[in-house]
């Protein structure tokens, strides 16, 4: 992969002398700047003030902001319209998208963001380091920026078999890149608490280069929170409750408020960021959000509209998704609509609705009324299949139980926390056996790395399936084996034989027929599709799920969480089904 | 020079992988920490709460805060008394206290200042980078962490001669060393502002390596100052009122309120930072501070002393002297009192006084009550005789004026900038006479570096000199030349060649005879002796003028900025009376 950053794509400022002497010389006046945004209410993010003014743009940067006279080659007249800094999101997962990043501008950059901060580490499970390069590389010369943060996690657990291994070796060697910011979410905190030398050195590798190191403390409270942070990781975005996001900042933590598809604590952090209690230190974050919900909903300007409704000033609010996490992760460039920052900045028609008139990155218009307008220069990814099974029949597929009472994973709407349920199930010669009416299906980890022929089961209850079928998926966290659900094996079967044809995706199958399938080529994470064909193949097979009496809103978000191994309490894994909080395997 | 940093000296966290296994067992109670401080009050810098906290030390790292069971090999009971973390000095020139960095330890560690960042252009000026590595290393190794900034502007002055050039090159060279944050005070302004190379080159090399680019940009205000802020400089000491801290405030550059021993902004700042109205962005540095002031009146402990009897709340004002600047600066290991920061802490009496009672710097007690207890590994520095004067006689200081009605330098008491005042004086056979009653004295800046024969005169009227004699000093900002004031030829003629014997310094010459003297043999600008040595020694020269009548409270202070042709309006320089407003030399 190439090494030199595109202008704009490191965290490092790189401008020519050429450029920053024409600057000046636009915001004295003496020459006409690139651009002239006239008319408009500036968000001034360092005083909290809206105050008219217009902002000239010269080579990509701002060179004034106020109200003096100034010419430009184009003259855009903002009607009074609010101009707020370009949006980041500093905590989420390219992969959870589906998207390629090119995709992803297209559908982002219409709602006002111009940087990202990804921690890859879907495809690197999948793929290890050259995956993750692959990911950087796509997304270059893109209008808007996508950071990374260098995966600490991958393979997540090791209890479950993934594609690779990023030792500190690999998460130094990711370091280096001008576009890694930083470690990405320590999510093994045992390994912490107990001071593995692996988990150690990754946060070292980190702070050794002046980076940030991010956590994931779930619930984390007291002297072991106080003994993760102690470690020098400053930022957490898995509070979700008021004493929980109060607990972190007060030692420092950035909150990173997260509202995703899936895992959403937005409302119930609210009280503290309108009761202004965390400080400079909270963000706001998506996580893993699926391409539905931010065409639906929108991204951080979506968020925006909800903390402004909820009391929080628009320009503290806009500050805190903005200059906040620029600051945190050394993105001193941006963050600010003010003279010496980079030209990301976006027109919003009001700061009520947050509806994005103009978009604005390194100073080129690249969304216009919720339009992308920008070009793309978008070159072929190269990519393999990764599904690799070893072979396959339907006795894969029957669970033996030794009691007809047996522990059963619970899903929770809204929520990544599943709970050990005991359950009476039925039994056919000892064999577990699908009745509808107990809402109880079959869950399986098929490892897909290596062709290991590792098949873990278990059973899930909540899904509401009342007609025989499954549901499989090859994006399963954090291993990304395939995961599969369903009634019966020959369904079940049939799910792993699609999945492993079209190189890994979402499909739903009945009667031994593929109902819908959603293609993710890439690592079996990501499609090479458009928004609106992955929107439309992912409302196809949610609808599949729904025919066959599924009432879970979210159906493969929620499957895809059913293997995360690392947030409590009982999941499933290519080796059997995993106790969360006993740390051990559950026999059947 | 060693370019391998000390632990604890670097920007960059370096920790061993062994000591940040312990830190978690000690945060943990698993194994005993260093040293507890047991019973304290501890501010912290995140939430502005003051809470009863332990505190307990693993390796020179906080490891834990809080009310936990913990154990030390040392425990250290506070009875109370509250936790603040360590000062930083986020502006300061090293020079102006005339002590080595060893000794400066001496003096204000015990005021609680556990780093400084400074920017060493004096001895830039006279020895180039050499003599800012020499400055570097003689700082290694001390209790304290003494960071730099490149030096922007040496010479300061094209109109001046000094005793070196600091191009781009050298400017970057310096950025590449672990100790040093980013580019010193960019005092050239016009040249920004006229878009010069070598100043926008070396704003760019900082920027480049993500570093922070300070301004001095004293009295500017609207396009000028934007058109300044817009090349990416973010900080400014200059501010001498309110409603220019606040517009620099407005975009976003960090207020460094400076309150030093000649200029003094605090007073004037301090209804700002009553109201709250800088945000985030303000800091308390003391620019140019004389030992005996650092000595009587303390360092940052008697500014935030101040700052809280002037109603700031205390936790409040704490942070804008630790954790702000360590933010500005990227010393992201320090400026609180919390899990994961170095272990840099200040036990004061409690927080209205700030008298410290305890001075922890990586975790060790480098000063109790006040008093310096750490040892000190001071090396002995290479000092060569850098006064190299042509040949010099009476003549030299004799000035013809083609009028009795002539400009004159007005000094200003408590603010560098001069007036430019037109007086009659008298004239003997056209030449200049000096007569008490009109308070009016003879100045030379005569050129020290390289033998050039330069000697520029003017007239200055303050110093209030009733008897005949001179003051003279090597230190003359900014390119230390020396300058000598005073009342006939043949004692400035003894006093130019008293400066020359002893290799630099301060000294009093009257009737022909030196009254007093203070070596400066270190570039003519520091002392190699003790605190105690030069304070005696300020005392004494400052005392022989005073009985010449000198009424001026810091006559060597105020001499030593009348060369200083970056601020208004009137200065001397070698080669004559220089109009800072004009940018043009006087005729007299």
């Amino acid at each position: 992969m190439t090494r030199t950053p595109r202008e704009g794509q490191s965290a490092r400022t790189t401008v020519s002398l050429a450029a920053l002497r024409r600057r000046v010389r636009v915001a004295l006046g003496q020459e006409p700047g690139d651009c002239l945004l006239r008319g408009g209410q500036v968000v001034n993010v360092f005083t909290g003030h809206v105050q008219p003014a217009d902002v000239v743009i010269s080579d990509g940067w701002i060179a004034g902001v106020g109200m003096y006279e100034w010419t430009a080659h184009e003259m855009i007249d903002l009607q009074g319209r609010a101009v707020i800094p370009g949006l980041i999101d500093s905590h989420m997962h390219l992969e959870s998208t589906l998207l390629t990043p090119a995709e992803l501008a297209r559908l982002i950059v219409p709602h006002g963001t111009t940087a990202t901060i990804s921690d890859s580490h879907e495809v690197g499970k999948v793929l290890g380091v050259p995956g993750i390069e692959l990911l950087i590389e796509a997304s270059e010369s893109l209008p808007f920026d996508p950071f990374f943060v260098s995966s600490s996690c991958v393979p997540a657990a090791s209890w479950e078999h993934a594609g690779a291994v990023l030792g500190p070796a690999e998460v130094r060697s990711l370091l280096a890149h001008p576009r890694v910011l930083g470690l990405a979410e320590m999510m093994d905190v045992p390994a912490i608490l107990r001071g593995d030398a692996g988990a150690l050195e990754k946060v070292r590798a980190a702070l050794e280069c002046g980076h940030a190191a991010d956590g994931h403390a779930p619930a984390m409270s007291g002297r072991d929170l106080m003994a993760y942070i102690s470690t020098g990781i400053r930022s957490d975005h898995e509070s979700g409750a008021v004493e929980e996001a109060r607990a972190k900042a007060e030692w420092g933590m950035l909150v990173q408020v997260r509202e995703g598809s899936i895992a959403r604590n937005l409302d119930a952090l609210m009280p503290l960021l309108v009761a202004r209690e965390l400080g400079d230190d909270w963000t706001l974050v998506t996580d893993d959000i699926l391409p539905v919900d931010l065409r639906e909903r929108g991204h951080l300007d979506a968020l925006l509209r909800r903390v402004v409704a909820a009391g929080v000033p628009p320009a503290v609010a806009v500050r805190h998704a903005s200059l906040t996490p620029a600051r945190h992760y050394g993105l001193t460039d941006r963050g600010a609509v003010a003279p010496g920052y980079r030209a990301d900045l976006v027109v919003m028609d009001d700061l009520r609705d947050f509806r994005s008139h103009l978009v604005v990155k390194n100073g080129q218009v690249v969304a216009r009324e919720g339009r992308f307008v920008a070009d793309l220069a978008t070159r072929p990814i190269p990519c393999v299949n990764t599904i690799h099974l070893a072979p396959l029949d339907e006795s894969a597929f029957r669970l033996r139980l030794s009691s007809a009472s047996c522990p059963v994973i619970r899903i929770q709407p809204g929520v990544l926390v599943t709970r050990s349920e005991k359950r009476h199930v039925s039994r056919v010669e000892l064999q577990w056996s699908w009745e509808a009416a107990q809402d109880v299906l079959l869950i399986a980890s098929i490892e897909r790395h290596k062709a290991m022929g590792c098949v873990g089961l278990g059973l899930v209850a909540g899904f509401g399936l009342q007609r025989p079928g499954a549901l499989g998926s090859s994006v399963a966290h954090d291993s990304h084996n395939l995961i599969i659900t369903g009634t019966n094996p020959t369904d079940m079967l049939a799910c792993a034989r699609a999945l492993a044809e079209c190189g890994g995706g979402f499909v739903v199958v009945s009667e031994g027929e593929v109902r819908a399938r959603l293609p993710l080529p890439l690592a079996g994470l990501l499609s090479l599709e458009s928004t609106e064909t992955v929107c439309r193949q992912l409302g196809e097979v949610e609808k599949a799920a729904r025919a066959l009496g599924c009432t879970v809103p979210c159906p493969f978000g929620v499957l895809s969480f059913l293997a995360l191994s690392v947030i409590p309490e009982l999941r499933i894994a290519d080796q059997g089904l995993w106790d969360v909080v006993a740390q051990q395997f559950v026999s059947l």
